[in-house]
């Protein structure tokens, strides 16, 4: 677990036993935090929401939503620090708004953006990673409440994935398919002994009946406790050592997932993946 | 004027003039986003004083509020991410976090941290610098009711010592004194037609009447414009090129204000100047 | 515009109308300013020419010559710095002179040098883009006076595409056929105001009738005013998206092209663009 | 000797002998391109004496004047790039133009430009550093007849203070007073078998007699042949060793030789020393 | 030659000849360091030898070598410092230690590591580079002999590849089959009269008699002296302008090597190229 | 304590208790390993102590022993890799290699190296930190057994300050003075629960009796560990914020300390402290 508001402020206190504070007023404070940060993105969520509807709407227009959370990485921990930085790229000067198919980036029938999740005011504020999951599982499904906005989550490290789906699923009323594009499966039970970690995200995903069909696409890095978790809850692995063999299968199957989310519609989410330089994308396909 | 949030979203719309969308939804919406914002800050601040005051709490206790505002820099807009990155610093592994006198800044009854003010968010739905600047100076003062919280703010560019001092003497009810320590007056009436830019604050400072006194020392870079509003305003322009003949006044100076800061109470600001790699530090002196 | 070179020496005198000179001092200053630049180019040339022929000659002997360029460009304008950087790294001690063909690159035979044009001491003058772009033009064909010389245009932002062509086709005394490799059109009317932009020089190409025919591959980032322009002027544009369509076509036209090349004669122009840490390269095939 | 410049090209020819080229073709080509370049520098520099009278001139106007020259370093090279660079920083948007005194460096009474000696096409075109230390000569002697203007000369290696100040002396007809501060003497015969090393400037101004009088303070590197070379020449030389003796002498004599440039006139010159990040400036009185 | 090394301590004495001392005692110093550096690769191997014999052994286990000698790169010498930097990458905390296949790089059994030879310091002792070729035979040797480690050399520049390939190839009793990946064919017969250059040693290995067969494959930089070279010692060199006619040829080639590898044992030696920050990977095949 | 090295080779097996291993093959190869290396420096300090006393010798010779340590630092390990970029720095080409006194660093009676001791080799052999203290140990012994070398550490953490001075004391058959410039004592009982810590070194020393008199000078962060550490053990802590008061004390102090350098003789170590960016050198003085 990282060091980093893991040691001073409330932490510190708790820590020492040093203070003699009444339990239920830092937990009383903690939820007024977070209801206030909910509240916070709800606003922009609603704002948003109303302006593309008065504009006549689109089917589903693609909403930043910025999750800056490192702490679960086990190694770096930049992704606390993307959300700013990726929306930076996205409007510097050399940067062209207009698509490959012409669409306006500008545009807020096209995208718009709801902010930051405040995750570090919440952590500096004694909040443990159980509740801080659900926070992010409830930011996203207050972005999903404003139709028709549909969120693309910025950041944070790889444990976001969890929340996300879990919040995906139940605002959609069922286990969603999941296309998963890693070098590594990241479903470790608890890596380093932290159940939230960004090597585990899949482990919690499976266990709680978010994802009904799981593929992961791509994997170069995994022992036999990754293949263990693999088999135990159905996931369909491929490994790049057996790309081209299964490589006919996938490009179709991945055809199919295309055709339903022009057909029906969709939410992308994206997790840039700073501590590695990789950037890894999975998909979430819906039933009707 | 940065470009930055000023060509996208609802500023894309309104240059257009392509949108329909009846003006109160936005501003409601505007308001309803900034009485989030701070509301997050107030409830941040509402915890850490009455964690303090629970502790028996201490005369004073620095708060850390930041502000990640860089758009009215003429030059780089970097203070725009300083505040995650400076508690980064603060907080990195080779800190420590003793001082040379002792104290602990672990400690919250030393030092506590009521977050960043959502300047981006707010900016992104449209917001004007007008009613920005507005909200700057209402965080600041969220900050100085929970007593014994004292702000300490972090970011951004320069512009933002405006509402900063204007919120410490409408809260303390009279013109404060000021020793601005820097290498520019940034008293222009509006540097390129910017009223709030970061080389004008002093001008809305004294404009304002919240400064009974004003001593800037260390001015190496000033022109006829700056002369003339200095004298304008009752400055006390202290340059480098005649420091050595000022020297003992000023060190004179300084020492009665560091006897007032301890015999009565303070409140220190930062800003740190991201764009020049310089810092400025200015103090407030408040009448008993 | 840019800003360096705008606002200081002759350029402060005229914002300022501070100055009570004869307008004729500075044109007749300029003008003999002007000349000694292409004076210089002129004899750098002769003299590598008469050297090439001294030495038997070839059909065609590239010749670098650099154009330190970049205040054009929108976005950094690195590219006035470039050539003398770009020799840096032809000569670097890591780089191996001799070519997968054999040819020795140290050989005035394969490649000459006949240096930079003086664009920043011509500027610096108070002297505009009209009559630049014209000393540009003017540049080009010194070098192509000097048989066999054959420029390669190092530098600078794209703007100089417009004054290089221009050259060729008054020195051929016809209108060129382009292949454009490039992930933008470029043929803006004025982009931002500017009819020199970086992203227009292709517009003045066409209206020049410099061009018999232009083909742009590559395109990624095209919006309607890209489109409409491409219309207007009749530029066969192939966008990325259509690549795998279009393949087969675009690779049988560059051979036609090559074939072209090596039965004739050619000019070969390179536009380092490192503002986007691209590279652009554009042919010319001349007519028998 | 530099490898740059030294192994393609006409040297290629003359290294290989394997061209039966007229040398008096070289010649002669070489001898245009020198004239070429002087003029260029003529012209730009009888423009802005022509400006500066017809403003009403002052008493003397710095001018800067580039000279890109490396090659006699006997480590990094990167004075051949630094004249662009220099005035890239000066012109930069965080510089303000106003200096503490309230001058304006933008208003060519104050600071004009003849740009740079074109000296890498000269190499280039084979002519040797006997030749080339000429060249510099010259083009500092053009600047100093379109009085009032006084050469400022920025870059290149140490080398090119022998070539300067040879033209100073020259041109004010008699050997002048040097304070030169370093930390090296410079004053090697010819270091690594280079009689124009940048390690060798000082050997070449005491043996031309174009020093009067030369003050070496602050040197921190010197071996016997140094202190030899010392001794044989005059030179009284103040090591940083004995700094605080000679402390009060030396800031007597700053005072003197500072008096003597306010009274009289002065010209400055300005080597940046970019191999060793520390930058040297030494100043020239002349007699009356 | 590197002059880092070359012209202090002994080198210094030899140079002035300035020192009388006794040539023997030089000699049976230098003789003392290199058997003590050969001696520490010797008891490293064994009891890295003995630990995998008692785990029940391998049929071949990987053994990393450092030779951090980077003297006779004629640019970039940092490969001298490559070794460490080499497995600090390797144990970074974002490596993943597990392979593809499922093996554990942790496990003695599957990679052990004998440290790196001594090469600075036999340099640093005035021992020339006929002696220290031999002594990284030696070094190769000795790992070789601890059944059933196989060295994998880590490191320095590609000189190193003449004494690697003449150990193995004297330890085998035969010579060996090279397949040769890189841009340069590295057979120059001594460049710039270094026969130990990094650009040379191919030529050194085919003198020897140590290759029955040499692939170069992906030539890109060759002249006339690297194929005359090639054309004396029978080399089979495939330039990368071929590659397309020649591909099928070479993966069927390609494929044999590697069933002979998988079927009887191989020694797999890979040089870190720094110095153009390419990487180069040989593989020498042996007879049954 | 530091995973690199912990966590893979003999330490997974130990870790996993995997191997049935018989404890003295283990124990056997690392006093193998250990004796070899310690042979190593023996041998080059042999070789270099031979030679000065061959050429008339010298009162003392200055010897660098480079210890690449650095997993005792709780932050970034760098000075395990800092020996031979130190070197790397003390012999580049803009180096000079003569002093302001005019020694010639170059000749072997004033400068000397005895290489690095093989730290990574020894570790990678499962060789505690009990046992590695006294490998350092040992090996400052050796160098300081061939009068008339005197060691000067290289690297590593400042964990190395212990065997050091240790082996110093123990050479010179008693106590030292030491004069301690740093920001931080050092001195806590096991920082972090490591006895060998980086910060830690200072109460070792004190514990083993090795110092007779400890003076810290220029402490700025010290905690109450700190102090009450100070206070059993005697020491004398100056710190930075009351250095003005004893400014006057300490400079005799140190001019006594100089003077006794000078007239006895002296052993000069230095550390090296990359992980802070700060350089420490601690002086021993040793009675006669």
């Amino acid at each position: 677990m990282s060091a980093i508001g893991r040691s001073r402020g409330i932490h510190y206190l708790q820590k020492l036993s040093a203070a003699n504070i009444p339990s239920d007023l830092i937990e009383k404070g903690q939820s007024r935090v977070i209801d206030a940060s909910l509240t916070l993105i709800r606003e922009k969520a609603k704002l948003k929401g109303e302006l593309v509807r008065a504009l006549g709407g689109s089917l589903a227009s693609t909403s930043l939503l910025g999750v800056p959370l490192g702490h679960n990485s086990s190694f770096l921990q930049g992704p606390a620090f993307a959300p700013p930085r990726i929306r930076e790229a996205m409007w510097c000067g050399s940067t062209n708004s207009t698509t490959e198919e012409g669409k306006e980036l500008k545009d807020p029938r096209v995208l718009t953006d709801v902010g930051d999740l405040a995750v570090q005011e919440i952590r500096d504020c004694g909040v443990d990673d159980d509740r801080l999951m659900n926070v992010v599982s409830e930011s996203v499904k207050i972005v999903m409440e404003e139709d028709p906005l549909r969120p693309l989550v910025l950041g944070g490290d790889h444990s976001i994935s969890y929340p996300v789906v879990r919040a995906v699923s139940q605002k959609l009323g069922g286990p969603v398919d999941i296309l998963h594009l890693d070098a590594h499966p990241d479903i470790y039970d608890a890596f380093e002994g932290n159940k939230y970690s960004h090597a585990s995200p899949f482990a919690r995903i499976m266990e709680g009946g978010y994802a009904r069909r799981l593929l992961q696409v791509g994997i170069r890095s995994i022992n036999s406790e990754g293949r263990e978790q693999g088999k135990r809850f159905g996931v369909e692995q491929y490994e790049m050592r057996t790309f081209s063999r299964d490589r006919h299968f996938l490009e179709h199957l991945v055809s199919l997932f295309l055709i339903f989310f022009s057909l029906v519609f969709f939410t992308w989410l994206t997790c840039f993946h700073s501590s590695t330089s990789l950037h890894k994308i999975f998909c979430l396909r819906i039933e009707d």
